[in-house]
């Protein structure tokens, strides 16, 4: 035999409901996952657009009790988890339901480990270290961005240390995202310029992969298609149209990295929105060209492919040639949406690099790149955008 | 809001193992899943072949208990399901292990439904009529043409009506779905041909179905392009790189079908299937043709997608002409796999027409048709291929 079982391939996802509207079966749900009192996690900004409303009267209408947790914050902290899971168990909840963007969903994620698994985040951080199933977990995305929703990954900040912690485990995959597009109207244009960028560095990362394969490559290129197609509009715009093509991109570019995994942009982007408490979505923006660039020959073919779908005519290039597009073509978009370019903007120091540096190559996404790179090689990225 | 819950759209599939060595995991899987006592699902031709040996070595290796079960035929019968729910029961099993082709895992899940339901396999024929959640259902499917490990249909036979029985339901949907492409090597060329088509039957219905979107067009696209790549030199050489990709195709070609549903292939199929105890795959492979060429006009730009797929060099063509070509393409995959291309090479009466036209408007499969068509116009296309 060929392969050792080191070498198999896994592929997860939730059950998905999608639509306009879709919000309204999240009593059911609920209910059909055996909860009868519901913990619900959200963030202040969702309560204000009316969302939690909402959810609350559907989860009445099926008879439901509900303890609302809103304590969530963009990287959310380690804290506010530890809290979150103590009130679960006080109340004795019984399935978790998450309305809000990454941040939201990584922290009811945190919540439901410790309410089974006990202990504390850092006790997790790492591949596979969660033993005991999490309660029952319900996702209803208000951000196209990050696809917390649909993947095996919450990021934690260690609020002391000012680090990204990361949980990566089957465990903690939800077991119903659904998915309304109808939510996203009530983004502002930045968030949906900066987390539609998000959406493109995953897809761009879980092609690449070295763990990705036919299952997730035709979700990742049809992602970078939708992007091309749909973000500068829906960000423009709010268009209903443009907003319900990046809610399938952010889902299928979601589907691929949860199980193709990530690569360099994000292994960077962690420290630099760990220690400056930056947007996650800006963070791989920022860096996205300048890690492409680097990355390009060692996946020519795979990048030819993505320079199609970003609209760029390959017809008698060669694949290297094709593939050098890409960037141009990320860049190119980073402009039309009006997002930073340089750390610089962002605040960052030119002193935290080497620190940053050291971080990155620790950091697990780096695992999957599709090639190594040194502490050096990943300071000049830094600097190249900073 | 433009659209009523009863648009939303849904997507759910087993978790999945891929790559060859795979089997070795299902041990590990079963007890993950809190098995003790496994009810193993096989048939004679599978033991044959030394795959339940190996299977039941992994079980023995995590200290699982196995009962095995192996009276299953083509197009399974509903008094075998009787009897293995009720060694099932008698045996006090907690976990279901589907070794074989579709015949063997329809016939496990309708164990399950049994097994948790009670009744008869009638009373649940139709759409989300079980509502018992059945035993975690692991599936190593032997042969890649049914999806049945990634699908949420059972068909079964009623062996005294003759009539294939459908139940499509959520709650049979396998847990886990371990593909391993070595299990392919024990298939006989027929095998690796008709199953091929059914393949490429369930690409093509899922892509042109009511019912498709998104999430399952790139899956079906994709399983086409997989099967123009591979079937002919999978059947003719097995050699394991393209059955790899007919594992693939197989599997692509199920998560669009059981997400987006099936259409009029599959509806005339049954009742030939059920009357004449036939091979489903063949069946579909002579219907095939005749149905695409009346369902072109209903979905030009798709099929224009699949003419691409199957390798017809498509630059310069309209959709129509495009989509002309994918008539001629099937016919031409048929007759390299020396597969039949008349019913009545099946051994099919014409007098039994005009009754299995009738029957085949009351299927299932025709509600998610891109059209409608009388039984005047279904007796004309099995005409067509008698």
């Amino acid at each position: 035999m060929a392969y050792s079982v080191d070498d198999l391939l896994k592929f997860d996802i939730p059950e998905i409901i999608y639509g306009p509207g879709a919000l309204s079966v999240i009593g059911r749900c609920a209910a059909r996952l055996g909860g009868e009192k519901i913990f619900l996690v959200t963030d202040p900004g969702i309560i204000r657009a009316g969302w939690v409303d909402q959810t609350l009267q559907y989860l009445k209408r099926m008879r439901l009790d509900c303890v609302v947790y809103d304590n969530v914050v963009g990287n959310p902290r380690d804290f506010q988890v530890d809290q979150g899971a103590k009130l679960y168990l006080q109340k004795k909840c019984d399935v978790i339901v998450a309305v809000g963007g990454g941040s939201t969903i990584d922290t009811a994620k945190g919540i439901g480990v410790l309410a089974t698994n006990y202990g504390s985040v850092k006790d997790f951080v790492g591949c596979n270290l969660v033993s005991q199933p999490i309660p029952p977990l319900i996702c209803a995305p208000t951000t196209a961005g990050t696809g917390a929703d649909v993947s095996q990954f919450a990021v934690l900040l260690d609020s002391r240390e000012k680090m990204k912690m990361c949980i990566l485990s089957r465990v903690i995959m939800p077991d119903i995202s659904i998915i309304d597009p109808t939510l996203l109207q009530t983004k502002s244009q930045e968030l949906i310029a900066a987390t539609g960028m998000d959406t493109l560095t995953h897809a761009i990362e879980a092609y690449v992969s070295s763990l990705s394969w036919p299952m997730t490559d035709p979700h990742a290129v049809h992602a970078i298609e939708l992007v091309n197609e749909h973000l500068v509009r829906a960000a423009e715009t709010k268009d209903i149209v443009a907003l319900e093509g990046m809610a399938v991109a952010c889902l299928e570019a979601g589907i691929a990295f949860s199980n193709a995994i990530l690569g360099a942009v994000h292994a960077l982007a962690h420290p630099v929105g760990g220690i400056y408490d930056l947007h996650h979505g800006v963070v791989n923006s920022v860096l996205l060209p300048a890690v492409v660039r680097r990355n390009l020959d060692h996946a020519h073919d795979k990048f030819a492919v993505m320079a199609r779908a970003l609209g760029v005519k390959t017809r008698g290039m060669s694949t290297a040639e094709a593939a050098f597009h890409v960037p141009e073509k990320i860049e190119e978009l980073i402009s039309r949406l009006g997002l930073p370019r340089h750390l610089a903007e962002l605040g960052v120091s030119s002193d935290d690099i080497p620190m940053m540096a050291e971080m990155a190559q620790q950091d697990i996404c780096m695992l999957t790149n599709p090639c190594t790179y040194s502490t050096r090689d990943i300071e000049a990225m830094y600097r190249e955008v900073w």
